[in-house]
């Protein structure tokens, strides 16, 4: 649940949104775009929560895997319905993580 | 409930958390913290969201400016009292926001 990611410095993505009323396809894309960015290189761990609003942050080496995997084909198509339907705002920020710790 | 954030570069905490089971006093103290970080110097603004898992991502001007709110008297013992009582395990990232996007 909590990511286990390695020392820093590694890079986070902080993507926050308020979704639009019903599904309109969105648990199964979101369920396939979880499972296609497991695959991807670079890619260190995420972690979601959602109530009025949805934070996902996800985890990543280097600015470039966050890069190869905005521009990864089927999420591009992910992208694109987001916009569309799925979220009435949304916000990405691309972040260097310089320290952490845990309890 | 998005933060409107000034133009990067500024400073994220990601907080990260799974609660211990029942309230012992959580709600009431997250709201006077909620309070509390808004009066704090350099303080830009912050997101929750919590299911199974919490996340609250804070947002900064400064490196200077989170350690200034961790050693906060209050928050000091908010913090003790999350150890002891309210937090299972969290996990704390002090990240530098490089660039963002909204829609």
């Amino acid at each position: 649940m909590i990511s286990n990611t390695p020392p820093a410095p590694y890079y986070a993505v902080i993507f926050t949104n308020i979704r639009t009323p019903g599904d309109q396809g969105y648990a199964e894309m979101a369920q396939k775009m979880d499972d296609l960015a497991r695959q991807q290189p670079g890619y260190l761990g995420h972690e979601s929560a959602r109530d009025k609003l949805g934070i996902t942050v996800s985890y990543w080496e280097s600015r470039e895997a966050i890069t190869a995997w905005k521009n990864e084909n089927q999420h591009r198509l992910a992208q694109k319905a987001g916009r569309e339907k799925w979220y009435q705002h949304f916000k990405i920020r691309i972040c260097k993580v310089e320290s952490d710790y845990a309890f």
